[in-house]
C-alpha cells in the first residue's frame, strides 16, 4: 500500500466519532456504534499498510500487555501476541497456574495487582455460560476503580478475547474480510451470508463465534440467515439484537432449521458447529456443582445428539446452490474436515482446500483488529498518532 | 510529579554514596547500608517520577531479565516483569520442568549458560529453610566468576524475589509506602510499628515476609515490636540484626507473644500468618529425605497448632487500640481475610477493605523497587543516567 | 573488540558469496556452501564484536520469534531467546499443549497461523528418527507457500534448534569455538579431531551433535574420527556427506571402534553418549504404534547395552595420549560428569573441571550463532545492514 493511499485513509478516519473508545474497553460489538466499529476497521487496515509500506507502529517504548488464556487457543494468543508486539507492549502471560490466584483472592485485587504497568488485558473465557463476559466485566470495573483512586497509572483496556457471548476479535476480523474481499463496506448491500451449524465429532463448542456473526454481521446491510438443527438454539437476547440491527440496517435477519435454505443463492457460507445453549447452561451449573457423574452423562448425550446431524455437512453439492455456486466459504479455523481432522466432520476436504487460501488471509486480520481496539482505546487523537507515525517513517527493519 | 521535582531528586541522589551497589547483588537488606537502601528508595521514586511524566525510563536497548520462580507469584512474578519492561529488558521464564537440569548439571553451568544476554537474574526459593539464600549465594558466585574469566560479557544482577531468609523487594517496597505514607524519613522518628503473626487456615508460609520487615524497619528510628504465640519463632539470626539495628538507630526491637500489647498504641501494624522457624527446619529435613508420610503429619501437627491461635485477627476492636484507632494497616498481599477468602483468617473482612486502597499503593512500589535495584547494580553512574533519561524528555508512549 | 577490526570483518564479508541464504532456512549445515558457513561464522563474530563494542544491533523494531520446542531445553532455549532479543525480536513460545493443535489442525495450518509477524520459527524436534528434520521441512514448504500466495507479509526464517539427523546452531558454534582457539580458519589444516562415543547411565540421547560434527568439521582440512563401540552407528546417509567433504577439502574422515585410537595424537575430542541408530529407528516405530511395553523393553535392553561400554570414559589418562597430552576437550553441555552427575559417565570430574572455562566459551557462541543465521536469512545485504549499525554507533545501553 503506498503511502498516499495510508495518509487519505487516516483522513477518513477523521470524519468518524470515536471519542468513547478512549479509555474504554472493547467487549461485545454491539456495544460499540456504527463509527466506532468503522474506525476500528480503519485503523486496522491503516496498521496493516503501515507495516506492509515497511514503517512500524510502535507507539509504546515500552508497557505489558496481560494475556490471561482459561482457555486453549493458538490463533488469537498469537494474534493478541502480535497486536502488543506491532504496538511496543511485551506480552505477560498471567498463568493462573503458577500465580497465587487459588488463594483466594478477589478479581479485584488481581487485576490491579498485575496492571501497574499493563496498557491492555487481553481475556479469553469461553468455556462456560454466564461466566467468562461476566468475568471481563469484572475485571473491567476493578481496572476502572483502580485508575480512578490512583493505584493505576493508567487505564488498562480489557480486550475480549472470545468470551461465553461474544467473540469479537475473531467475528470483526471475518468482517473486514467480507470488506476487503468485497471492496467496501458500500458493496455488501443485499448480500446475503448463511452462518449455519455443521457437525462435528467433538461436543461443546463455544456458541460465541455464531453468537458475534449474527451481532456484527446483521449491521451491514446484509440479509444474514442463522441454521441449525432442533434444539441447537443460541442464546435468544443475541438473537434479539441481530433482529434489531437488520431492522436498522434495512435487511432482514431469519433463522431456518434447514441448512440447504440457508446455503441457497448464499454470498457467503460460515458453517461451523457449536453447542446447544440449553446443554452449556446445564454443563455450566454440573461445574459449578461438581457433578463428574452428570458432566460425563451430559457430554455423551450431546456427542449422540450431534451424530443425529452428520448431513450437516458443507459439501460441494451444497456449495454448487450458493450465489454463482462460487459463495465464499469461511471458518474460524481450525475446522473438523472431512477425512482431514476427522472421519466426519463439519466440511468437505475439497471445499476446505479450494477456501484454505482466503480463510487463511482471514486469520491475518485478527492482529490488526486487536492492534486497533488497543490503539483506539489508549489514545485520544488516533488519527494524529498514526499521520505522526506516517510522517516520521520510521522504519520496522533497518 | 513535575520535572523540577524530579531533577532536585536526582540531585539529592548524588549526595548518597551507593558505589558498591554497582556490578553488585541485592539479596537481604541488612547487607546494605544505609546510604544504599536511601539511594535504592530515590531512584525507585524518580523512576516512577518520570514515568508518570510521562518520560520512557529505558536504559537497555536489549538485554534479558531470567525470571526464576521456584514457587507461586503473581505480584512479584509482574512487578520483576514491569521492572524488566521498564527498563528496556526483556523478560525469559528458566521453567525448569521445561529444561535439562534435572539432566544432573551444576548451579554453576545452568547460571552462566542462561546468562549470555542477562543482565539481571530474579529469584524467588522460598519454600526450604536453608535452601533457598543459599541457592541464591551460589548462583551469584558462578555469575561473578563466569563474568571474571570472560564467558559473560556482563555480570548479571541477582535480585532475591524472596528466599527462607528475607524478602527484599516486598519490605523495601513496603517501607518506601510507609515513607512516602508519612512524608518523608524524617517523619517516622518514634513511630510504632507492630509485626504480628495472624491466624491463617493453611500453613506453611514463609518466614522471610515478618524476618525482612524487622531486619528493615528498625532501621529508620521507628520502634518494631514483633508478636507471634509462643512457638512461632522466626530465625534469631534476624531478631539479631533488628536488636542491633534498632540501637543504631536508637529505637526499640522487643517481642512479645500479645496481639494485644503489639497493637497497644501502634501507628503501623503489619498483621501476616508465619510458619514456625522450627517446624520449617523440619520440613526442610523431611524433603531431603523423601520422607511423605512424615510430611503430611508435620502439616497435619501445623494445622492442628494453628486453630489454638484463632484469636489471632485483625479486628475492628484490635485496630481501635492502635494510635488514635487510626494504625496503618499493612499487608503483602493476597491475605486471609475472614469471610472472603476463608471463614476464619488473618483479617476482618472490614478492617481490610478500609485499607484496600493503600494496600494497592503500596502494592505498586514494587516495581519501580526491583527496577531501582537492577538499575543502581547496572549503571555506574545512574544518578547521570537518570538526568540524561529527564532531559533527553524521550517519551514512553508517541 | 575494537572498531576498526570490526569494520574490516565486515569488509571480508561482502568478498563471501551468501546471497542464496536470504529468505532461506537453516537446516543441515550440509546444505550450505562454503562461502554460507564461513559468512555465518563472520557474521556472528561480528554481532559478537559489536555487542562487546556496546553497539545494539537491533535490526528489528518489532516481529515475533516463534520458539517451538518438542524437547527440553536450556542452552538452545535461551541462546534463540538472546537472539531474538540482540535484533529485537520478541520470543513468542508456541507450546503445543495450550494450543488446539491437538484439534487435528494441520502442519501447514499451524505455520501460517503463527507467522503473521513472525521473523523467525527455532525449531527442536530431536525425539523420533524420521521424525524432526521433516516436520521442519514441513513447516518450510508452509511457509514458504503462505509467503507466495500473500498470507504472509514476510517469509519467516526457521532455524533447526536440533532435529533427529543435525544440530546446526550446536555444531556451528563448537565450530567457531575451534576457529577462534586455534585462531582461525587457516590454521587448522591437519588437525585431528576425535568425535567419539563415550558411556552414559541414561539412554536414547539424540545422534545429532556426533552426526553434526562428522558432517561438518570435515569440510576445514580436519583429519576426522568417529569413535564408538560396534552396534552404536550414526546415520549411514551423513558419514557419506562427512566422507565426502573430506575428500573436497583435502583431510581424512574414518571410523573406529576404539576410543583409545580415536584419541592417540587427537588435537580436539569430543567423548559424548548417543543412542544406536537402528535402536532409535525402532524406538520411533515403537512410538508410532502406542507400543508402551515394546519401549520399556528396548530401554531396558539399551541401558543394559550401554553397561558393556563402561570403558568409554574420557579419563586423564586417556587424555595423556593427546596430542601434546593437551588437546581440547568439548562438549555440548550437559555432561555426565563421573562422581558429579552420575556416578559413572562420559568424563572424569578433573578433565572435566580442567576444560569448564572454555567450554562455557564455547557455548557462548550459540546465541550470536543463531543471530547470524537469522541476519542472513532476513536482510537483502546484511554487510551493509552491519556497517550501518557500527557506524550509526547505536548504543545498547544508554
Amino acid at each position: 500500500m503506498d503511502r498516499t493511499r495510508i495518509r487519505e485513509m487516516i483522513k477518513n478516519l477523521t470524519q468518524l466519532d470515536y471519542s468513547k473508545m478512549y479509555m474504554h474497553d472493547f467487549l461485545e460489538t454491539w456495544h460499540k456504534n456504527d463509527d466506532e466499529i468503522a474506525a476500528t476497521f480503519k485503523v486496522a487496515d491503516i496498521l496493516r499498510g503501515l507495516r506492509e509500506a515497511g514503517i512500524a507502529p510502535r507507539i509504546f517504548d515500552s508497557g505489558l500487555g496481560i494475556s490471561l488464556f482459561r482457555d486453549n487457543s493458538t490463533r488469537t494468543r498469537f494474534s493478541f501476541a502480535s497486536a502488543c508486539n506491532l504496538l511496543g507492549l511485551t506480552v505477560q502471560d498471567m498463568d493462573e497456574g503458577k500465580s497465587q490466584i487459588a488463594h483466594g483472592e478477589t478479581v479485584r485485587e488481581t487485576a490491579n495487582m498485575v496492571s501497574f504497568m499493563a496498557e491492555t488485558i487481553g481475556i479469553r473465557d469461553d468455556m462456560f455460560i454466564g461466566k467468562g463476559n461476566a468475568y471481563m466485566r469484572e475485571v473491567s470495573a476493578a481496572l476502572e476503580e483502580g485508575y480512578r483512586v490512583g493505584v493505576l497509572e493508567q487505564r488498562p483496556t480489557v480486550v475480549d478475547l472470545q468470551c461465553d457471548i461474544d467473540h469479537p476479535t475473531q467475528c470483526m476480523a471475518d468482517m473486514l474480510h467480507i470488506i476487503n474481499y468485497y471492496g467496501g463496506v458500500d458493496k455488501l448491500k443485499g448480500k446475503k451470508i448463511a452462518m449455519t451449524w455443521a457437525y462435528s465429532p467433538s461436543y461443546g463448542k463455544p456458541l460465541s463465534v455464531p453468537q458475534g456473526v449474527i451481532g456484527l454481521m446483521t449491521r451491514f446491510g446484509m440479509d444474514v440467515t442463522l441454521a441449525h438443527p432442533k434444539g441447537y438454539d443460541v442464546m435468544s437476547a443475541v438473537e434479539s439484537i441481530a433482529a434489531e440491527n437488520a431492522r436498522a440496517s434495512g435487511c432482514t435477519y431469519k433463522r431456518t432449521h434447514s441448512m440447504e435454505d440457508a446455503f441457497e443463492g448464499a454470498d457467503i457460507v460460515y458453517p461451523k458447529s457449536w453447542a446447544p445453549y440449553a446443554a452449556m447452561e446445564k454443563r455450566s451449573d454440573l461445574y459449578t456443582k461438581g457433578d463428574q457423574d452428570g458432566i460425563k452423562k451430559l457430554e455423551k448425550e450431546l456427542l449422540a445428539q450431534n451424530t443425529n446431524f452428520k448431513k450437516w455437512e458443507c459439501t460441494e453439492k451444497l456449495m454448487k446452490s450458493t450465489s454463482k455456486g462460487q459463495a465464499l466459504y469461511m471458518h474460524c479455523l481450525p475446522a473438523d474436515i472431512t477425512g482431514v481432522s476427522c472421519k466426519e466432520g463439519e466440511v468437505e476436504a475439497s471445499v476446505f482446500d479450494r477456501y484454505r487460501v482466503p480463510m487463511y488471509r482471514e486469520a491475518s486480520y485478527k492482529p490488526y483488529i486487536i492492534a486497533a481496539m488497543i490503539l483506539l482505546a489508549r489514545k485520544a487523537d488516533p488519527a494524529d498518532t498514526l499521520m505522526r507515525l506516517l510522517d516520521s517513517g520510521a522504519q520496522r527493519i533497518k
